[in-house]
């Protein structure tokens, strides 16, 4: 007897640099952050991480970037903000993009599941 | 000065049963190793699993299939092997059918990235 459920496909995409892991959901969400905050911190305690481990996120993102995709801005007003590069910012927008391709495929797909 | 780096997209695909998971790139190995020995142990051992692993993983499937991806068999020469149902054989079958459509489309996606 066949129980009623139902079958999908799930899926998660991320971006690549030569191989390494350079941007997926959780990267991403921590760049939006920065953009909309402008403080690696305030990013930090939004996502409930360290600050620490939001910082060597950045660190491993900018490494594995062709050039930073986060900047750090010394003075101001509340010392050691934060901004996101022009090329962040099209790494967030192009990451929504494509996302959102795979998924309306994935959609298509998951129609063709028959077991 | 921007790095020699290439981008790529990469992904990872998984069938849900009821928003659940069901069926990943492990779970559908596992269950290739049951098809190809007939055994639970020679599958778990396969992957460097313990036999208690993989067996939980095999009731959870099951659990969350429509039917029994995987039938325990009583007796025989060996005692206590498992065979893969013609559902779970369909099952791995679509997976990879599935996964290898979606890595076409992310391949044509990936040309995409710029920045």
């Amino acid at each position: 007897m066949a129980k009623n459920k139902r079958y999908t496909l799930d899926f998660r995409v991320w971006f690549n640099s030569d191989e390494e892991k350079l941007l997926g959901k959780g990267r991403v969400e921590l760049l939006e952050r920065i953009n909309k905050t402008g403080s690696i911190l305030q990013a930090a305690e939004g996502m409930k991480m360290s600050y620490r481990q939001a910082w060597q996120m950045v660190k491993e993102i900018n490494e594995r970037a062709k050039s930073p995709l986060v900047e750090k801005q010394l003075g101001g007003k509340n010392g050691g903000g934060a901004i996101v590069t022009e090329e962040g910012k099209k790494a967030i927008e192009q990451f929504h993009k494509l996302e959102n391709n795979v998924k309306a495929f994935i959609q298509k797909e998951s129609k063709k599941i028959k077991f």
